[in-house]
């Protein structure tokens, strides 16, 4: 049916579902006529980096109005920023995997809720490269973890629940294609390492805490690489495991950002 | 000597530290001038509670100048705010361990940079809170994570090396004196249960996914309640973990918010 999929019985017996972090809600918002017509949502850690990427598609996609005056439509809280130009929604989700499960959690609500369908979601961003040529764009084909597994482990009360972290591969050769028709655009499909810390568990020597040589931290990176991984950033496996799950059309796409 | 300790060998060869996500760094800025006589830092999630907090503080202290002047010291980013009200600090570090491991580690250096002595550092913020009064403050003595075990588990690049998560008692006390001095501020210590997601993790029924039911929900939150946890909140095993490593003072302070 292409709707998107809340996974959730006790939804159904609820008078009223308030989105707290988007500081929307069904009794307040009239979801279906704000969203209804929603098909593409693109999702980013900074706030000001996902105005500016609303801004460029209102222009883009030849919108009427000045793109200038594109209004915070989660105004009311300071926890996201939200924006939408035309068909295309363009939210900030923070840094790390609980920021961006929040969001995600009450985006996939709000896209039900609105009766959205066929929603394609892609994550943009900046990310450590590895191994390859700097302003290279990964686009994730699998999420792996600290330890190279295509795995997301989320923990429901105090259990252990494995999630798959594969990202939709037809999205992914979509992508690739559009590169190709822009020049100097480097582009490539490969595994992207999700991590929990910035730090030691990306193997800066950088931060106020690190116990571990440069030797060392190349040894890892190495591994890493042969592992599949060719970028590293903070979000990945919980974006791919949420969207698997409720349907939605999801991939990752970042731009090398910093060497590692 | 009361100095903020670095525990990264690497650090002392670097010509210079760059602070990324707070757009300071040693070369740009002068931070022993900036920051030299920082006493108090106070740290929250929402950027714009913890401007008003800077402002309150500004106003309490009875400092020269508008409290509505004070300025963004990151205004260059939009991943942090920090504000300064005479010898008090106010950040904010968004939401999740993830999100505010990255601010602690770039603090704690910034704060070794400047060598400031003595700091305090006190997270402040809302929390949900079990079998308490709606409004009381929770004073964290331990921070615990969501199997109730009193510790944090860091990924050090694919090591898994585990944390104590001990708040410092006598600031703890300190702070619940205060408390007795206002009326109607109930306030009581105890532990603080920190989980890595906000729906599936802390037992609510309302999230895009639930695979548990009510009874199953209370269940755990029973157990946690036996555990002594008295607040459920996303960020105090990593807070307490660093500081308790780099010779902050540390303590989380927070008012349950909503019933779970």
């Amino acid at each position: 049916s292409g709707l998107v999929h809340v996974k959730n019985p006790h939804l159904d017996s609820m008078e009223e579902d308030i989105l707290y972090h988007l500081d929307l809600g069904t009794k307040t918002h009239n979801l279906p006529a704000m969203f209804g017509d929603i098909k593409f949502v693109c999702v980013g850690g900074s706030p000001n980096r996902m105005r500016a990427f609303a801004q460029f598609m209102h222009k883009e996609l030849g919108l009427p109005g000045d793109e200038e005056d594109l209004a915070d439509i989660c105004a009311g809280t300071d926890r996201y920023a939200m924006y939408r130009a035309g068909p295309v929604l363009s939210i900030s989700h923070g840094m790390g995997i609980p920021s961006i499960s929040i969001m995600l959690h009450e985006l996939i609500k709000l896209l039900h809720h609105a009766k959205c369908r066929d929603v394609t979601i892609i994550r943009i961003g900046t990310s450590g490269g590895l191994g390859i040529k700097a302003g290279s764009v990964v686009i994730t084909d699998t999420a792996l973890d600290s330890s190279f597994r295509p795995r997301f482990e989320q923990v429901v009360l105090d259990d252990v629940v494995v999630r798959s972290t594969e990202l939709d591969r037809d999205l992914a050769e979509e992508l690739l294609a559009c590169s190709t028709e822009i020049p100097d655009f480097p582009t490539l499909i490969g595994h992207t390492m999700c991590t929990y810390d910035f730090y030691e568990g990306q193997g800066r020597l950088d931060g106020a805490l690190c116990s571990f040589s440069s030797e060392k931290k190349l040894e890892y990176l190495r591994r890493a690489y042969d592992a599949g991984v060719r970028n590293i950033e903070m979000e990945s496996t919980a974006f791919a495991a949420l969207c698997r799950l409720c349907g939605l059309r999801g991939e990752s796409s970042r731009s090398r950002f910093r060497v590692l």
